[in-house]
C-alpha cells in the first residue's frame, strides 16, 4: 500500500486528489503555488481558491512550495496541473529525484507546441522506461468535494503499480477501476474536452436535448474510430472512456462546455477565453490535435467543426448548419 | 411522395407527428380519442391535453373518431399510442382496410403479456409479409412542439418505403435518417426506457453527475451486448440507437426518468406509477423484457437492477449499492 505521495498542482482537481488520498490515510506532500497559499491551507484546512468548501485533513497533508521537498519521500508523484504549465513545472524536477518512484499524471490536455499527451511527454522528457500511470475517469472535482459517488480509474502498463494505487484508495464515496491502456485513456480524456466544447456551442446556439443527443452519440463514434485506429483492444463503455466523455458533454460543471456555450451565444473566441476563470483544456487540445488527426484518415466531423470555430474563425451558426448534415 | 396518411393516437408524440407531417404538406386523417377532442382540435387548432402550445394546420389535418374513415384514403398508417392500448386499438382495424397500405409504428414499449415489440406484434397480428416500418430517434415531442432541431429515423426492410417516408418529411427543423434494422431499432427504443428509469432512480437517490456518467456508459454496454446478440451489423452511434438512449438518460422531459426519480426518492413503485400523468413505457417493458433477456446469457446489471426494484420489491438504495459493484 502507498504511504507517501507527492501531489503537484493546487487547482480544483489537485485539491480533490489531495482529499481522496489523505482520507485514505496516505501522507501527502502537496506542492502549491506560493507561500501564501500554503499558509492559508495550514491555517484554514482548505484551499483558498478551489473547492474551498472541502475541509482537508492536515494530519495527512503537508503543503510545500519546494519541489524537491515535495518529491523527497514520495513513492508516487502525481502531476495535476493544467497542461499549459506542465513543461515549466517539470523543468524544476531533477531526474535523480524521481529515480525508483512512480509517476502518474491526471491532466486532460495536450502539451502546447508538442502535440503530445502529458503522459507521453513526461515519459520522453525523463526518458522513463515505462509509460507513466494515468489517473482518470468521469470525475468532476466539485462532486468529490461534496463526497458524491465517483469512479476513479488507474491506468498503466505495470499491473503491480496500478493495483497498488487502486488498492490504496479507500474512501467510501470513491470506487477504483483498473485499466491497462494509458495511451488510449489519455487521448480520450483529451478528445472529450473538445466534444464538451461542441455540446456547449450547441447549447449556446439554442439547440435542444434532441440535438444534443445526436451530437453526443455521433461524437462517440469519432472517439471509437480514433481508438480503433490507434489500437484494437479497448472497452469503450468503461467509465474512463465514454463515462468521461458523457460527464463533460452533459455537465453543469465543465469549463469546456462553458467555453463552448459562450462561443455559441456569439461571444468572440478570444473574449470567451478571457471570461473563463479556469483553463478550458479543450481549446488548446483542439488546436494541437485536430491537424494531427487529419492524417489518420478517419471521419471526425464534430472535432473538425470545433477546430474551425475555435481556430479558423468559422461562424458557429453556419459551421453547425454544415455539421448537422454530417450527423445521422 | 406521400400525400395521405393516417395517424392513430392523440398523445404528445402522435401530436408531434401530426405537426411534422402536416407541415410537410401531407394530408392527415387523425384518429383521436373522442368527439370532444376532435371538436376541440377543429375549433382551437391544437390538442387540448398534449403539446397544446403547438398550433396545428387544419388545412392538412382532419381529426376523426372513426378508424375506418381514418385509414380509408391513407397510403401509410402510423400507429403512435402507448403500448398498453395497442392490442385493443388494432382490434378495430379490419385486415382488408390495410391491404396495399404501409404500416409504421412509433411506440417505444412492449405489448403487455406478449413479450413482443409493437412492430413484431402488428406484423404477426395482420400476418403481414414484410416487417412494419419504425419511426424512431431521439425525439422529445415537447421539443418538436417548440420547433427545435430534431433527427427522425425511418427504419424498415423495404428501402423504397423508407426513402418515400423520409423524403416526404420536409420541415426545416427536422432531419430524416434512414435505417434498415427495424427490429434492432425497436428493441433499443424499449431498452432505453428501462435505462431512463435507472438514471432517474440514481437521481432520486442523490447520485451526482459523476455516477450518472458511469451508469449511462455501462448501460450502453448492455445495449451493445444485446444488439450483438440479436444481430451483428449495426452502427450503435447512429442517433436512433445511442442518441435515443442519451436523450432519455439525460432528459428533463422523460417520463421514464421521472418515474425512476420518484422511486429513487423513496416513493413506493405503485404510488409513483399513480403519480404519473402519462404512461412510462419502461415500467412494463422491464416486466416483460428482463425475464426474456436472462435467457440470452449476457451481462445486464443495470437492466436487472431496475427489474428487481420495479417488480421484485428490491430496495432502491440497497439495489444500487449492489449495482455499483458491477459497474466499471
Amino acid at each position: 500500500m502507498l504511504k507517501n505521495i507527492a501531489i503537484i498542482g493546487s487547482g480544483s482537481w489537485a485539491t480533490a486528489l489531495a482529499k481522496i488520498f489523505s482520507e485514505s490515510g496516505i501522507y501527502i506532500s502537496w506542492l502549491v503555488r506560493n507561500r501564501d497559499q500554503a499558509e492559508y491551507i495550514r491555517l484554514n484546512k482548505r484551499n483558498p481558491r478551489y473547492l474551498s468548501y472541502a475541509e482537508l485533513d492536515l494530519n495527512f497533508i503537508r503543503p510545500t512550495t519546494s519541489m524537491e521537498e515535495a518529491i523527497l519521500h514520495a513513492q508516487l508523484i502525481v502531476l495535476a496541473v493544467p497542461s499549459i504549465y506542465l513543461k515549466e513545472i517539470i523543468q524544476s524536477i531533477n531526474k535523480d529525484w524521481i529515480h525508483n518512484k512512480a509517476v502518474a499524471v491526471s491532466i486532460k490536455g495536450i502539451i502546447p507546441s508538442s502535440g503530445s499527451t502529458p503522459g507521453l511527454y513526461i515519459r520522453k522528457y525523463f526518458d522513463l522506461r515505462e509509460p507513466v500511470l494515468i489517473i482518470g475517469g468521469p470525475c468532476h472535482a466539485e462532486e468529490i468535494g461534496m463526497k458524491r459517488n465517483t469512479y476513479v480509474t488507474i491506468s498503466g502498463e505495470d499491473p503491480v503499480w496500478v493495483k497498488k494505487i487502486a488498492d490504496s484508495i479507500s474512501v467510501p464515496y470513491i470506487r477504483t477501476v483498473t485499466n491497462n491502456d494509458p495511451v488510449g485513456v489519455e487521448y480520450v480524456s483529451i478528445l472529450k474536452n473538445i466534444i464538451g466544447i461542441a455540446t456547449g456551442i450547441a447549447s449556446g446556439l439554442h439547440y435542444g436535448e434532441n440535438f444534443q443527443a445526436v451530437l453526443t452519440s455521433n461524437s462517440m463514434r469519432e472517439v471509437d474510430s480514433f481508438l480503433s485506429c490507434i489500437h484494437a483492444n479497448r472497452s469503450v463503455y468503461d467509465s474512463v472512456y465514454f463515462g468521461d466523455l458523457l460527464v463533460t458533454a452533459y455537465s453543469g460543471f465543465s469549463r469546456n462546455r462553458t467555453l463552448g456555450k459562450l462561443i455559441g451565444r456569439g461571444i468572440h473566441v478570444s473574449h470567451a477565453l478571457q471570461a473563463m476563470e479556469m483553463v478550458a483544456e479543450g481549446y488548446n487540445a483542439s488546436k494541437e490535435l485536430a491537424p494531427m488527426l487529419s492524417d489518420l484518415n478517419i471521419s471526425l466531423p464534430v472535432i473538425n467543426s470545433v477546430y474551425r470555430i475555435l481556430h479558423q474563425h468559422a461562424n458557429p451558426f453556419h459551421e453547425f448548419k454544415l455539421l448537422e448534415q454530417q450527423l445521422c
